[in-house]
């Protein structure tokens, strides 16, 4: 009887299949390197001994399985099934994915990019249970987007919905690595937070001489490693600088999500990665700015909250995709 | 038999009712001042009147009405039918408009807010006959929105979503209605141009004690007179300051509209009055920004077009809501 489902996460950096039963309980799960520099094909193979290797060490065979979930970046076409020259994936060209997971398995296969696969994952298993318009936002090396409406993917005309991460705030603002300037990803992004930090540092050493920050001594004195993750742990002591960058960070994060609540109207918006690290730190000015830019009645609507799924959400994400 | 309906438009300064047959079909249609002035007890009554006149001139008696739809400015909650202080209707504070509509006709009642009927009738009946994803937006006193997804209003988690023109882009900017600053309706609606046109004109004025601009002469020479429409009108003469302003006002809407295109994905994006009034002269700029700001696939994906109905919008938002 066809009562599991095998869920695969296709990342720039690593590949992740698992088991899981009807109710999106993972049995087993192997984890491997995308090596993404060996293309495509290296990639397909691998994935197909992988989900043999998850069935297997879930003690099942095959034909237990039902169904295939795949989350993947995206741009891709959730009807062919097709993914479209992902960033993170070079040679991923036009490569009918669903299709050859289908004649290698012969079971439905269902692919989603990431972003939405997470939404819809939050929605399922984590903090978006019970909610009828979910907005996820990742917060992370990029600003993604997944919108869940009722319980269903909202994917717009051609698969590309919730690319709220490339909302332009300033027009003159930062590059993006989309090509335009001051995207809200162009500014609150990892990499964007730590641009921020480290344009701030090289002021102050300028002006003054002298860093007066400890995100230099976190960075082992060098300007360039200075990360996120170091403004964070900078601002928890009360370092100037960082609270200021934290500041600001909640300000375009709340000025580009009030603006989501007010086209949206969800009635909760996770926030992953980033936001999850910093908790109440980021979120409560985020909120605030929120409160003040939303309407009065979208603002009263929506719960900001971090997404709950953590290590686990992109197993359940690709999970969520068939259960 | 029942097989007619019966449209109610409610607007600031006047009411409308019609009767449909079930393909939308308009047969007659009474239209009287709202008064608003006189409160909602007003209102009822005349509008219980011009009900039951309007179906009598269209030769059918009340037993042929199977359902009444209602369009009306919000906030409002579809689920009760209950309206919410809307700032064109003062007094209407918490008014149960659908259960004193039902308790006087005896037939069911749908109320909805202005800007969803109106994008749901544009779907049905008018340039969004065919799109899945649908974003249409009024551009006039306000600039408000809706948004229709296969054929269903998307709603949010408390009627509210679609607040387009809310969207926050200059936060410094000029002060909107809504008691924020630099919403897109601030910089774009009708009073906004002609705000914009009058600093403009007064900029001249102080700079070079002579306007260079034919926009006073559109507006007789009072500089409080100046309109959207006299921008419009001088813009298409060539006037240099009128298309400056026609300029930056494609440039904000186009903004506006990428962010909302990749948000959303929308197959279509229908724009009302301003710019059914200006065509291509609005509508060309808008598109060349919106597919500088928006993602490729987004803006590939969305065609960007004055709405169809024109006048008889109002009368067929109420009748899209019951056939």
């Amino acid at each position: 009887m066809r009562t599991h489902v095998v869920g695969i996460d296709i990342g720039g950096t690593k590949l992740a299949t698992v088991v899981a039963d009807s109710t999106g309980h993972i049995l087993s799960k192997v984890r491997k390197p995308t090596l993404a520099e060996k293309g495509p094909e290296y990639a397909l193979q691998l994935l197909f001994e992988m989900v043999r290797e998850t069935v297997a060490s879930a003690d099942l065979v095959q034909e237990s399985v039902s169904a295939i979930g795949v989350s993947c970046g995206g741009p891709l076409d959730t009807k062919t099934g097709v993914v479209y020259s992902p960033p993170n994936l070079p040679g991923w060209d036009a490569l009918p994915l669903k299709a050859q997971l289908e004649s290698e398995f012969h079971i439905p296969v269902t692919i989603e990019n990431d972003a939405n696969a997470s939404a819809l994952a939050e929605y399922r298993f984590g903090g978006g249970r019970g909610y009828n318009a979910l907005l996820y936002m990742t917060m992370s090396t990029g600003i993604g987007g997944g919108i869940v409406i009722d319980g269903h993917i909202y994917r717009g005309a051609n698969d590309s919905a919730g690319e709220v991460g490339h909302q332009i705030l300033l027009p003159d603002g930062p590059p993006c690595g989309c090509g335009k300037r001051g995207c809200l990803e162009a500014l609150c992004s990892g990499p964007a937070i730590a641009r921020r930090a480290q344009d701030a540092i090289q002021k102050q050493l300028t002006d003054r001489k002298a860093a007066a920050t400890r995100l230099l001594n976190l960075a082992n004195n060098r300007i360039e490693n200075v990360k996120s993750e170091h403004v964070l742990q900078a601002a928890r002591t009360g370092d100037i600088l960082a609270l200021q960058l934290v500041e600001e960070t909640a300000y375009y994060m709340g000025w580009g999500i009030a603006n989501l609540v007010n086209i949206l109207n969800p009635d909760i918006v996770l926030l992953g990665t980033i936001a999850i690290a910093a908790g109440d730190l980021l979120l409560d000015p985020i909120r605030k700015t929120v409160s003040e830019f939303a309407m009065p009645r979208t603002a009263e609507a929506v719960k900001i909250a971090p997404a709950q799924l953590g290590e686990a959400l992109g197993d359940l994400a690709a999970i969520a995709l068939v259960v």
